[in-house]
């Protein structure tokens, strides 16, 4: 406990936990102050998503290699898939399904870009392993072909289309997932010597005794939870006050949020010229959220949602998805970086920011 | 003779001969038993196709190296050719499209992919000749380009845009197979030393008399076009009594019947760490097809079809062509595989597979 | 001036100058021979392009490394935007766009396609930079995904869509040329050791005293606008009367006439196997075009144009720049050509023209 709290202390960011009890008490006493409502939430989520991300990494490095790997690659994004189910829950499909596609793109170019340029900034090359990259490259690219298809089955419009589109989901649901265990083994097992360096849990950090840090990752994952729910209830509405489109919303803010931890870590990998785990931390979490987060809420919105949910996406969200892979394929390509290579990835992305913005109401 | 004897006695597959009388007697006597026919034709081409297969190299073992290549070339998808040529007579121009574009996509992810599975299974690495696997896809690439434009010009509906896709078609299919010419002349002739290790003639079977193999080329081609005409007739019925779509049946069932003998080669020579030829057989296969294949029905619709055939595919056709050749692309930029490589491409092929099988019959 | 009749006289294309008087007396006299006045300012424009790059240089050669470039990058395409300015001023946003998006392809298929297969057919392989030709190509996949966009905004055909898409243009504008900027700030600042051998200045010839370059570049830009006039009014008359669509016009005859003295310099530097030189030439230009000349007419438009112009352009000529880019990404990527390699990216060329050619009225 004495770590938990030496951790606070060292760790600005850690400070935001203030917001947690604040955005609880917010939402019971002015439940309509949407918009700060959604401040607080924003707030609160971050610094609890840090706790989680530093809670996994503990318990991953006492299980050792294949075990840990394992529970880095299903908890790593563990505040994503929270916010996701809250959302599903609620019934907010287009908001689950802006948020799933927009922490790709947000992770494949706004995370590994702004690595690259906050790298290059400080070095003016910097090496990594392109065997990881083209790895994740690769498995992004099969999960864009995977979410490619539902949208053109369904183009029809028609009852049996839709019906179509749904069964198809499920079977790719199912795919992903084992394409995602095949890549887990391959990298963890199989091939393991040649993905040394990419390793998510050399973060350099201190690990926490393995009580604490399942005792920690249990009780944050409900905060995140709970303050998910008010989270999910308020962005619309506050987006609005902001004078911004649901999809950009959807897509940009939700994504930005639910990274943020994440986002820290690559960061700060990258100053400290460990590119390898930047581009590990980007990659790996865009594909992670591919070819298990979405596979997996696919799977529970037969539980816990009002009806099934499919795959079926928005076209240009597909389509930011699949140039988003091509980027990042053409990124890492060579194994080495400068900041231009950032510069370029992150005027992708802010290219579909823009576009986001501007999106007339009628195109979702 | 004793030779095709010895070689029908060592070879298990090619005791499948014994379906060819039984299929011709089966359509004589019984023409309506369309599930039992489309079995049977299907059980009698995969042995004929490996026959012919081996008559065609061992011819062009024997006329030396370019106009060997050259016959390779022509002659390496008689198979498929002569079904096409079948459902062309027979003014099936829907399957004739996707059995091409089938026959594409099924070279290029599942044959390729699963020699990099099969391969990678009992090696740790495989490398293979990078320059012809470029080759092979950059011919892809500008034959999926063509594929793309009539789709695009057709695209108003009108009767001036179908004429213009008609002239256009023919223009490309010279131009596709002028293309394919001049590929030819740079692999076997111009810059033929950086293409060794990627010859399809090292099959490491012993080649025939060349009175034998030609004798046999002519006699199996003619079976093959007897048996292809039952098959074509056969199978949208016994599709329709597996459930399967149109679709599924043209993409997938007659391209991995009219593939099977280039398969079984390809395999052998992976699990033999041979990649090389590997890799050259599925891609030259695909290329052939796309590049020499596919324009030679166009040209010779205007003859022998009730009408001009032209390329104007099915967009979801071009777009899984298009996917196909990128992700060849990617697979083979390395010039080395591991198994995994293999269920990357597999995988993109089971969600093409996937995709025609649930495919609502209105989108054909 | 010695110096000006010297280059006149040594150089045979600077003959062609006498049209430029013939042009406007015919302008004059026969305002309605449209043929004639196409032809006319055809052979007048090339010339006086010629003049111009070798003016740019001239003065870039003797303002220094850093200023030079600038003036290069900035001026390289001169010809093509007063083209495009003369159409702007006429309010022919169709042709503007359509010379825009010719003028990449071009530069990426025909200019690059053509001079490595001059190149290839004196030498058996020849080497470039890959570091230059992957920055430029990245740089034209950046621009083709800002094409992409407002053309996905604006498919509601409503009124807010297209308020959205024009809003979208003009930020976009100016992210593009931002990113143009920084591109300039990485190739001829920050890490100019990696680009060394692609400059575009070493082009061999005497650069003229600074006095004469001012001069020319002053004069001969004025007379480019007073041809560019003539040349915009009868050149959709003329293609009319040789039965060629308007889009074929605008992406073909209008990018061949506007890009031909660089094309001189980089087929001449390919047959000296200085082929860095000819991919600067070919990409820096297609780059520039996207990333410069486009955004600059977007803002010019608001000045001078009768309305503002967006950058939603014909989804055709989207998806032909999309797969230009992708050629060019593939071609470049081994830093080795071969003459097939020229030949692949003509080929792609040839199939863009051919559709053009054909494309029926109602489709642009």
């Amino acid at each position: 406990m004495n770590l938990l709290l030496k951790e606070i202390r060292d760790s600005p960011m850690l400070w935001l936990l203030a917001a947690v009890p604040v955005v609880f008490a917010a939402a019971i006493l002015v439940p309509e102050a949407h918009t700060a409502l959604f401040i607080l939430s924003v707030l609160a989520i971050v610094p609890l998503a840090g706790l989680l991300s530093h809670a996994t990494e503990s318990v991953a490095a006492k299980t050792g290699d294949a075990a840990g790997g394992l529970l880095n690659a299903t908890l790593g994004n563990l505040t994503e898939l929270v916010i996701a189910l809250a959302a599903l829950r609620a019934g907010e499909y287009t908001l689950v399904k802006a948020s799933i596609a927009g922490a790709i793109v947000t992770n494949t170019l706004f995370m590994l870009g702004a690595s690259f340029l906050l790298g290059g900034l400080k070095y003016h090359f910097q090496e990594f392993n392109r065997a990881s990259a083209r790895l994740q490259s690769g498995l992004l690219f099969l999960a864009t072909i995977a979410l490619l298809m539902p949208s053109a089955v369904a183009g029809a419009d028609s009852t049996s289309a839709a019906a179509a589109a749904q069964k198809l989901s499920l079977g790719l649901a199912v795919l992903l997932m084992a394409g995602y265990g095949l890549g887990l083994l391959f990298t963890l097992r199989t091939h393991r010597e040649i993905f040394a360096g990419a390793d998510h849990t050399q973060t350099g950090e201190v690990p926490w005794p393995i009580g604490l840090a399942l005792a920690t990752l249990a009780g944050v994952t409900v905060l995140v939870a709970l303050v998910s729910e008010i989270f999910v209830e308020s962005v619309q509405k506050a987006a609005q006050a902001f004078g911004m489109t649901p999809a950009f919303v959807g897509f940009i803010v939700v994504a930005l949020v639910g990274g943020a931890a994440e986002m820290a870590s690559a960061f700060s990998a990258a100053r400290k010229n460990r590119l390898d785990l930047s581009v590990g931390i980007a990659l790996g979490s865009a594909s992670q959220i591919a070819l298990f987060v979405a596979p997996v809420l696919v799977l529970l919105s037969y539980l816990i949602g009002p009806s099934p949910m499919d795959l079926q996406f928005w076209p240009g969200a597909v389509v930011m998805v699949l140039l988003a892979t091509v980027t990042a394929m053409f990124v890492t390509n060579s194994g080495r970086s400068a900041w231009f290579v950032g510069v370029l990835a992150l005027m992708v992305y802010m290219i579909f920011a823009m576009t986001l913005y501007v999106l007339p109401p009628a195109m979702r």
